[in-house]
């Protein structure tokens, strides 16, 4: 089986049997970042060019071992080095970077909708490394792979996501794929994050924090985008955290065992308090790691063959 | 036959016969970056500098695949991240850099002559990537690569090179590169953009667009550097596309398979109309392609023997 | 013999033969880089992460070219692109990293603990590349070899140190060093570059620089840190050069044959007058060489077994 889209710009595209496909190569991968000698020859000889229009640390580095451990030559631009200082507009960067004969690119962009113009005007596969407000697919994939892999499928779990649901490209990823997988999605945050008829995503909307954690099997926390709040959503933090953040007493009204996620870079304290980010079931460092197997994948998928 | 300089810093040091070797050269280099596994193991071992004081994407890039197809070690060194904070001077970063033992470095810099100063004070071969308005020699040797590709000799054949010929090291390259070359170079642009005695660099100025692209075989269209126009050469941009910017009304007074280049990144609308960009004997997209053969070509002839 | 701790923090902890250990192996090392083809496979499939938190040229660099002649995978990560901008705290970046299984990670910082922060929060292998005022043990590491190379012993030796002995890294780590490999140090500067009861760091003190250099093996001078002076410690450049400034006249009291050293980046006729910069006895181009050497050694030694 094969993807059936030469790029990765959504999860949206992806059928439930993609998904399965992507998660399925990802177990694999993983096995190569845990040995003694973490490469593999499988992509030498390829091309890989990330292009970084917004400052990331994770992301990057992340898509940047998961090239190199597949032996692909990976090339770094970002925003401030590049030719957008020139003006040059973004789809003729994409076809000068094409004629050099890359094998996949890897953008992140504010803009919602830069890598599907690239991947609409180019040969070269292109992943979505986040985009504006719309999708951030590799991170929803590799949170499916960590919630799989502690609960070995995601069909007929609860998942709640809790935070700004309106401006996540992270929620929006996650809420497409555990509908197309078959889990239930709840939501809750302060009414000002909510997608005016957010039912219509196929999520159950609980305005309580307390509640909405009942009988959840995940709870994943977003990041509260300081960056990014522009007018304010909220009071301030503290109030935010009093009524949206995850402590222990929010868990006493949860699942002993419910997992705890949090897509990084953590506001300590403002999402999620420290002791929680330690609990046994808090799995927040496993989707790093889970990320550079996912990313792998999609690499090999969408150009080893 | 080998180069006679260690250094690539101007079309000017170079014969006839080194700029065929190393066009020639390219050829073969060429047909690397097409292949499925794009990676050869020539300079296995070999440590290349880029020291990129100016902000650029593609010839950044290209100088970074065509190091890495060839199995080198590329190492990135940016002004902002530099010693050039410290209040170190040039020559000094230079020595130091030398003390780790480099087999190449790429230099771009804002002053015309600062890889000759490097090159005069270390050992190690160094590439010009742009030196202010003085020299930009790989740039004119992809152009004459591509020109070659198409039209099989340079000598004979007539270039129209348009735009603001007074500061392109683009422009001062490839007119030294042509005429050594046996080809006829025409000239157009405002005349506050040209060089007081501008024949007396082996050109013809014809001060009318439609008129100079009558018969030419290759028109070159230069870049408005919006970021280096200190002080108005040209009323606006408007005005300056007006009289100087190719479009199909002007195409109609050139050869119907009148070649047409442009060394990126294009202003859109401005140089170059959107319509003839997309024209089939538009080989703006060649040229990027072409960089990476020719930079793989002066890497090996410089370094791999 | 073996390391006894995972990291290199400081000279601190190292015993005389942990330095010794550490010399000898970049002695095999710095055969390496003298070969025609500059790799050797010794830590292919390593991931080495380079997280430098203040701008650097030659130590970034030199850290670079020494885990690619190892054949490990460099990933560099800046402060500027990091999320550092997203208020993560350094910890949490760290296990972060920690969590796509790095085997080593450089850190330098401005603020003094911030790798040992990182080391004790983390189970893989941490090199300090310079913390504030506290410790840059590589750069200790590779003076020392340096001065061995060409006085075969460091025991017995007389050292000077010149300028701001107060805030230095580099010389509280090459005191450290210097000390525990049964050196004698002697230090000059200004009384306000100088610690409390400097005397008890184990140097001698000596106000004037004529009386200091008088039967010393080796000066080091120090980099006078235009960006880090807060309030003025001396009254201007020229004073301090006319004071504390290496030149000929200065070398007139020393032995003829005395070893000449910089961490660099010089300031050219503050520290040192250029043309002492020259001398055959001026050495601070062999320390660059030898920081390639000296970190290759640390990174086999770290993780390659």
């Amino acid at each position: 089986m094969e993807l059936s889209h030469k790029d990765l710009l959504g999860i949206e595209q992806l059928t439930a049997q993609e998904i399965s496909l992507i998660l399925d190569t990802a177990v694999s991968m993983k096995e190569v970042s845990a040995r003694e000698i973490k490469k593999v020859p499988t992509l030498r000889g390829k091309t890989i060019i990330s292009m970084f229009y917004e400052p990331s640390t994770r992301t990057r580095t992340s898509f940047e071992i998961a090239g190199k451990r597949l032996s692909a030559d990976v090339i770094n631009i970002s925003a401030s080095s590049s030719s957008v200082v020139k003006g040059e507009t973004l789809e003729d960067t994409g076809r000068n970077l094409q004629a050099m004969n890359p094998d996949l690119l890897i953008v992140r962009h504010a803009c919602a909708g830069a890598p599907k113009l690239l991947a609409d005007a180019l040969p070269t596969p292109v992943i979505n490394a986040g985009d504006g407000s719309h999708e951030h697919p590799t991170q929803a994939l590799l949170d499916a792979f960590t919630i799989r892999e502690r609960l070995e499928t995601l069909a007929g779990r609860s998942v709640l996501i809790v935070g700004d649901i309106l401006h996540s490209r992270v929620a929006r990823s996650n809420i497409l794929l555990l509908n197309k997988m078959g889990a239930a999605v709840r939501v809750c945050g302060p009414l000002t994050m909510m997608p005016r008829a957010v039912e219509q995503l196929g999520v159950e909307y609980v305005p309580c924090l307390t509640d909405a954690v009942r009988d959840a099997d995940v709870i994943m926390m977003l990041r509260i985008q300081k960056e990014r709040q522009q007018g304010a959503r909220f009071p301030n933090e503290r109030e935010y955290s009093r009524f949206f953040g995850l402590n222990r007493a929010v868990l006493r009204h949860a699942r002993g065992d419910v997992l705890i996620m949090h897509p990084g870079p953590v506001n300590r304290g403002v999402e999620i308090s420290p002791d929680v980010m330690s609990l046994p079931y808090s799995i927040i460092l496993d989707q790093v790691t889970n990320g550079v197997a996912v990313r792998m994948a999609l690499m090999y998928l969408l150009t080893g063959k």
